[in-house]
């Protein structure tokens, strides 16, 4: 997700170090001292402005959530939200996915959330998808043996090139829905960009897969 | 594909030995001398009235088909159109897919079609699903190293069940369509409910995957 650009927005994150990390190279293996207990940590990927992350956290309040994001605009809007309702179990990280092995140490991460990641739809661009075998080695890295990805999508490409490629890998399909709002679960949370998209129509798909 | 009962379908099958199967068995190992050549054979698993078997055989006559169908009234409508339009590289089985293995000896198959299969939808069915386990298991048996199986399907919940099953089996994903017809290859041949499902906005799902 991209905004228009704030002028002062990064002013403005470094205003808020107790929300949102700006260096987060620092917590490398010490993410749960950060939260000051052991619960289990979520992590989503490309937060946008933070509907997700602060919704899962209230239903879920034993459950520590990381929200990474890399543009300094949206970032702000995650945490403007998360200032006007505050939660003890949400952080926020300014900062890249390509870095991940920077910021968590291994098996630091229960879960990864990908929703509505940039399709980057032109071959050349592959690499950058977050479900291309690069990112994949990662997030391996950094989960627990077991931890769970969560991918939601609406892009028809995407979702086909991440099915193909996670089996490739050898990961294991926990579930697959190909239509997620023909019959919404009651504990789907939505993010923004998926309320817009699924009032045009858009088919919205989502996979639960482990390593 | 079920078809109101014609009566004396059965004889009427039994008039066109030279065309449609009614003892397979007799076959097993040795259909590339039934054909007169060492062609590929490809096998499509429950063909309804015949229209992709007679059009694929049209397009490709270096390949050998074989139209497998469980219900004597429908095998009737392929032998009708089999035929009005007669082409020495298709022949016809009169059988079950659970008796595969009965008609076929290890690696006699290059290629399986699975076309809009029963989608079985209760839970309790899931065995007859024509992606389940023990059908795979004996796929495998009967094609080829690299063999491929293609599949076509409008049921989402067949195709998640096939997407989820074939990935724990340890099958490689060779290509996915999630919507087949938003821009449709060139050399897809419809068969008779891809047709009239088509018409209704109904979404086809495809994959090629092999062992």
């Amino acid at each position: 997700m991209r905004l228009r650009n704030i002028t002062n927005a990064r002013e403005m994150l470094e205003l808020h170090p107790e929300l949102i990390i700006l260096e987060p190279r620092q917590h490398r293996g010490g993410w749960a001292n950060f939260f000051g207990n052991s619960h289990p940590i979520y992590l989503e990927i490309g937060m946008g402005k933070g509907k997700f992350i602060c919704e899962m956290s209230h239903s879920f309040p034993e459950v520590n959530f990381i929200g990474l994001e890399k543009y300094d605009s949206v970032a702000l809007r995650a945490l403007q939200r998360l200032i006007a309702s505050p939660r003890p179990n949400v952080k926020l990280i300014r900062g890249e996915a390509e870095n991940l092995l920077e910021y968590f140490s291994s098996s630091e991460l229960n879960r990864i959330y990908l929703n509505f990641s940039d399709p980057w739809p032109r071959k050349g661009n592959a690499k950058r998808r977050l479900t291309h075998c690069d990112f994949l080695d990662k997030y391996r890295n950094i989960l627990v043996n077991d931890g769970e990805i969560h991918l939601k999508t609406d892009n028809k490409t995407l979702f086909e090139f991440t099915l193909q490629h996670l089996n490739e890998y050898g990961m294991k399909f926990d579930h697959i829905n190909l239509d997620l709002h023909a019959q919404e679960p009651e504990d789907n949370v939505r993010t923004e960009y998926e309320v817009s998209k699924s009032a045009t129509g858009a088919i919205i798909y989502q996979m639960i897969c482990k390593f």
